[in-house]
C-alpha cells in the first residue's frame, strides 16, 4: 500500500454522470416520484460511489476502532478506562450491543485494537494494531506525535482494503474509547470555532456537574495544545484519539477503495469531519445515518453538510447507529433494483411538476 | 367478534407495572443507561402492549387498504381512480414498493380491498372486503353512511384478529387509494382547526397550481358537510375513506387483541388519530416510524402526541415507512434480549445522574 500522502492524493470526487443514469432509473419506477426521499438519495450516493449503476451490498462489517484516552484521568467520565479494553473483549465474545446490531444487519462485526491501555494481545478475534497504549492526556499536551497520528489513520485505510479484499462492500465505522466525547467535543469546537461549553455533553452519563468539569478541562486542552485550526494535522495530533484517526482512516480508505462508509454518532461523526479536511472528495464516498442525542451531534452533521435519516436520540457509539442507516440502504436498493418500472406496467408515469 | 361498540368498550390502556419492569431490566443491560433512546422506549411500549415483560417478534404483517375516493372526480390528484386497482393488483404479485421492502422487514403482505372502484373478486391474494365501489365525492356531500364506516372498520379490526390467531405479532398498517391525501388533509383540518391550507400538500404530485385548486374543493368538502369535530364519526362519515376507517380499525384491533400496530405515514397517522378518538386507550398500542413529507405529517403525529425515529421524507404509503419503524424495533429487541448484564460481566454499573 501507498503512504498517507499518496492516499490523499488519490482520492477522486465521484463520477457524477452515474449519479444522473441512478437518478433516471429511479424515476422510471413505478411509485410517486421521489417518494422515498432520502431512501433515493442513499442508493444515487451509492451508485456513484461503487461507480455501479446497478451496486450491489451483500457483504457488510462493522469496523470498531477501540482506544483509551489520556484525559481520563483528569476525570471527565463517569467509569474508568479499565473499561474500554472490558468493551472490547466483549466485541469479540459476541455480547455487546454492537454484536446484536450486527446481527440483525447482516453484518460481520470486527473489533480493531487501536490502542487500548491494557495488553490485548492474546484476544482472539480482533485486529491487533495497537499504536500505543492510549493516547497522552491532552489537558496537559498533545494527545499522539505526528508519526503516531499517520500509523493510526494508515490502520483505518487498511481495514478497509483488507475487508474490501474479502468481499466487504459496505462499512459501517464504530468505536470505543472511554474519554471519546471529551476529544470530540475538543476537536469539533477548534475546527468551528464554537465555543466549548457549547459542544460539550454528557457522554455516557456524566452528572451536571461533572459536564461542567469536561467542560473546564477541554478548554485547558485547547488552551494548553493551541492547535491551529486551519490545520488539520495539528487539530488531530495534539487533540484526537486513535479511534478517531483510525475511523478517519476508514473514511479516507473507503474513498480510496469506493466502498460505501457510514458514520455512526458523534465521534465517528468527527472522524468523518477531519477525513474531509484531510480530503474533501472523501466527502462523496461517506453515508449518514443517525443524529446522536450529544448536544454536538447535530451541529457535526451541520459542518458536515449532511442530513440524517434516523433521529432517535440514541448515544451507544459502537457502531450500532451506523448498522442502522446501512439497513435502510438495504430498503432502499431493494426497492431500486425489484420494483416494476412504469413501462413494464403499462402505467402512464408520474411527472415532476412545480 | 362483538360489535364496535363492544370492541370501543373492552380497549384498556396498558398495564404499568409492565413497562417499568421493562425500564429496570433495560437499565441491567451492560452499555451506557438510555443510550439507545426513543429504541429503548419502543420495546418498553411493546411490553406493555403485549403484556410480556420478554415479548417476541417473529412474524409481521403489513395490512394494506385499499379503496378508492369519490372526490378524485374534482380533479385533485395528479393520476386517476384506476390507478388505485392497478397498484393494488401489483401488491398481489409481488412488484411493488412495499413487497419489496416487506422482504427486507420480514414481513408478509396483506392487501385488502376494502372499497376499490373495480370488480377485483377474482384477483388471488387479496383480501376481499369491500365495502363499496369508492367512496362518493366529499366535495358534495358525505363520503358513506354511518354502517359503511362501521363495517370499515370492522374489517381493520376482523384483520387483526384474523392473522394473529394466525400467528402473526405485530402489524404495519398501510393504504393504497389515489385521492387520500385529500380526505386525510380535510379530517386533520377539521379535528384540529388548522386551516384546510396549512395542512395541505402535493400528494403523489400536484403541481403548485393543482394544490391550490385541491385546497379549494377540500375546503368546499368541509362546508358542504359541516362536521361536527367534537363527533369523530361524523367526521369519518362525512369526510373518511374506506382506507381511513379499515385502518383505524386495525389500531382498534391491536389495542382489542394486545398486539403493536404501526403507524405509517400521514394518511395512516390520519386513522391513528381517528382511533384515539374513537377509544383514548389504543394510543398504548401504536408504534410511530416515520415523519412524511407531506407537510401536515408533523402536525399529525404531534397532535397525537408521538415521536417518529425515521426522518426521510419519505411520502410513499403502502405502509413503506412502517415497515422501516418496524425493523428498528427488531434492533432494539436483539439488544434487549441478547446483550449482557452488568452483572454477568463483573462490570459496576452505570449511574443516572441529573
Amino acid at each position: 500500500m501507498c503512504s498517507l500522502e499518496e492516499v490523499i492524493k488519490e482520492i477522486q470526487p465521484v463520477d457524477q454522470s452515474i449519479c444522473v443514469a441512478a437518478r433516471d432509473k429511479w424515476d422510471k419506477i413505478a411509485k410517486p416520484l421521489r417518494s422515498l426521499g432520502k431512501l433515493e438519495e442513499m442508493v444515487i450516493q451509492l451508485a456513484g460511489a461503487t461507480g455501479k449503476l446497478n451496486p450491489e451490498v451483500k457483504k457488510k462489517a462493522v469496523l470498531i476502532f477501540c482506544a483509551d484516552n489520556g484525559v481520563v484521568e483528569e476525570g471527565v467520565t463517569q467509569t474508568g478506562s479499565e473499561v474500554t479494553a472490558l468493551v472490547t473483549e466483549n466485541f469479540t465474545k459476541g455480547i455487546a450491543t454492537v454484536n446484536s446490531f450486527a446481527t440483525v444487519a447482516g453484518a460481520r462485526t470486527i473489533p480493531i485494537d487501536i490502542g487500548v491501555n491494557r495488553d490485548l494481545s492474546k484476544v482472539k478475534g480482533l485486529e491487533h494494531k495497537k499504536v500505543a497504549w492510549g493516547t497522552q492526556n491532552i489537558a496537559q499536551g498533545p494527545a499522539m506525535t505526528g508519526e503516531q497520528c499517520q500509523q493510526a489513520i494508515m490502520v483505518g485505510v487498511e481495514m478497509v482494503r483488507k475487508y474490501k479484499e474479502e468481499g466487504y462492500q459496505l462499512f459501517v465505522t464504530g468505536e470505543m474509547g472511554i474519554g471519546n466525547t471529551s476529544t470530540s467535543s475538543a476537536i469539533l469546537s477548534v475546527l468551528t470555532g464554537v465555543p466549548v461549553a457549547k459542544v460539550t455533553g454528557k457522554g455516557a452519563g456524566l452528572s451536571q456537574d461533572g459536564v461542567k468539569h469536561k467542560i473546564a478541562v477541554l478548554e485547558q486542552a485547547v488552551a494548553v495544545n493551541q492547535p491551529d485550526k486551519t490545520d488539520i494535522w495539528d487539530v488531530m495530533t495534539k487533540l484526537g484519539g486513535f479511534d478517531i484517526c483510525g475511523m478517519a482512516g476508514a473514511f479516507l480508505g473507503g474513498a480510496l477503495y469506493h466502498v460505501p462508509v457510514f458514520i455512526d454518532g458523534f465521534i465517528s461523526a468527527i472522524a468523518a469531519l477531519c477525513a474531509v479536511r484531510l480530503a474533501p472528495a472523501c466527502k462523496d464516498y461517506m453515508f449518514a445515518s443517525h443524529c446522536s442525542a450529544e448536544p454536538a451531534g447535530q451541529l457535526t452533521l451541520q459542518t458536515l453538510g449532511l442530513e440524517a435519516c434516523i433521529h432517535g436520540e440514541l448515544c451507544l457509539g459502537e457502531g450500532t447507529g451506523g448498522l442502522l442507516g446501512a439497513k435502510l440502504l438495504d430498503f432502499a436498493l431493494a426497492a431500486y433494483q425489484e420494483v416494476a418500472e412504469f413501462e413494464q406496467l403499462d402505467i402512464k408515469p408520474y411527472e415532476l411538476l412545480d
